[in-house]
């Protein structure tokens, strides 16, 4: 198939295509690969809801607005999801991606395709989840879907685009040719490292970007915090291996962008609440859940310290978070740092 | 004077400053300066504004939300801006930029200093702003002043940072030296060509941003258009002999993120209004001037034709404007491009 082809919408013949979660997420995902002309089978763990949506063709819980296509089954029988194709679209919440990873590898072959699309890295491992991918399946072929992707807009049929990384082109080649199309653009990359930090990165930056919007603050300030943040962002990924140029890429400042801009998101949430002089501990127990920013701040934190790296901006929300520091001490501490040249400490 | 005692405020001792341009930015600064303790002398044209502005302390034109500071001084005498200083902060609009750097060369000695805030090149010849200084007086220590630094938010006091680039260290110490604070954070670095490439390019983006805007689309949509402007900056940017990493930092991707957030620029709305049907001559004819994006979307464009760049967004907003193709075929268009790596063409 060639480029241009696959560039023309809905494909001939549609092909099989797993989703493994049947959150937002995963339900915008399987409506794009629905358009294509793929016939679409998506994992959810609760055969209740599965049956639910199947026969209402809605996904209430989660994307309540998409009126789910024709060609899209949900199953909670994650053997038969298995079977249904070898291209494995993965789209869990973090904390929760390694027992789905166990049980989908009781499934899988060394011939099928695993493509996540998880943002965050896994708690007390610090591990990126292609390496839990590594860890809990025989798949080799592993990539990694990220970008600036509000599911809501997806669903809504508005123009985006997203990455896929791999080391394996044809990892690449399979996920362009089932999702790329006129209302979601594909772009390919074999920086794995530099997609996943930045996808876990981000909601560190998204919980300051609350704090600074909760502050009442303008423009100019948050696109200090977010072109400092990128810059801490691609320091940490250099650390660990990544190639920079990712960062300025669509796993990098484009989902920066996309996610602050979104107050819905949980992270922002969490620094708007704490501008307004909540504590970590309310606002957590009022939302019943730990925003991923929360938790990545504390690994990103620890692994800048073992590594000797100076980041301004995450031992900022580390100090609020951790040590009860009024925000607008800890934004005065960094608005008052000794002035640096713009690219220092970057190397590529 | 170190980097911390930089960083701790005001100066005890103060310096003089010459802003020549008394326009929001320039009194802006002024206002910056005048914080940190230097004696700032305005220069602006019309002999009356600046006496009206001496004696109402107010810039009721251009900022009228700005109380004056003491030691700000409005004159329409360039000889004696250029004499109150050796350290001149030129900030004037793109389109009057070479008449008064001609004036104000008679009036500069090998002595001085000038780091200029003017975003935008040069219209028929296409020259960067520094290229225009170099003809127009006899000073070689220039430098240029750039980022996402809207006046109104800086004259609020609201946190900003900003990048000072120049060949010259003394040049990068001088403008550092009296304007960064607590409040107005100075970068530095020596891409001149960069960070007056990214000031003019970022223009033709905001143009587009405002399409998407006026189209109703999201911060999907927006974010990728923001990444994918910000390759082809990069793109153009190299082939001028910038450093593609300065696209990544406050002069490239900061300055787009504010501008294109700012629905109030000029360029966000002639955008805005393309896309709710009106042509350009009627909206220029409305707005009485040509919006900065219009002019620099034909040079860049001629550019990368010569070049053989493949710049799709700037293509695209070229036809909009010169052939009058309508914005959602546009958008379609560039949503049907063939797909690609998503670092393809970018060089460093």
């Amino acid at each position: 198939v060639s480029a241009r082809k696959q560039a023309t919408g809905p494909r001939e013949i549609g092909k099989p295509v797993t989703v493994i979660g049947g959150g937002s997420w995963g339900t915008a995902l399987a409506d794009v690969l629905s358009g294509n002309g793929h016939s679409v089978l998506v994992w959810a763990r609760d055969p209740d809801f599965c049956k639910q949506v199947n026969e209402t063709r809605s996904n209430e819980r989660y994307l309540p607005s998409l009126k789910l296509p024709p060609k899209v089954t949900f199953t909670a029988d994650m053997a038969r999801a298995a079977r249904h194709s070898r291209l494995i679209l993965l789209v869990v919440p973090s904390h929760g991606f390694r027992a789905i990873a166990r049980s989908l590898g009781d499934h899988l072959t060394g011939e099928h395709i695993v493509v996540h699309g998880t943002k965050g890295i896994e708690q007390g491992t610090q591990k990126r989840m292609c390496e839990v991918l590594r860890e809990e399946t025989c798949v080799r072929r592993l990539g990694v879907l990220t970008g600036p992707n509000l599911a809501a807009e997806i669903a809504a049929g508005q123009p985006a685009g997203t990455l896929v990384a791999s080391h394996f082109s044809e990892v690449q080649a399979a996920a362009l040719e089932v999702l790329h199309c006129h209302r979601f653009r594909v772009y390919t990359a074999t920086d794995v490292i530099g997609a996943e930090v930045a996808g876990a990165f981000k909601n560190i930056v998204a919980l300051a970007a609350g704090v600074v919007d909760g502050l009442g603050l303008g423009d100019n300030t948050r696109a200090l915090l977010l072109t400092r943040g990128l810059n801490e962002m691609a320091r940490v990924g250099a650390a660990m291996g990544a190639d920079i140029h990712t960062f300025g890429g669509l796993a990098g400042i484009g989902d920066l962008m996309a996610t602050c801009s979104s107050p819905l998101s949980r992270n922002h949430q969490v620094g708007e609440r704490l501008a307004k002089g909540e504590t970590l501990e309310g606002i957590q127990s009022a939302m019943r859940m730990v925003a991923e920013g929360v938790k990545t701040t504390g690994a990103v934190h620890a692994f800048a310290r073992a590594k000797g790296l100076d980041l301004p901006i995450v031992a900022a929300v580390h100090r609020v978070l951790d040590e009860g520091q009024p925000v607008a001490e800890a934004l005065a501490d960094l608005m008052a740092l000794p002035p640096s040249p713009e690219l220092a400490g970057l190397d590529w």
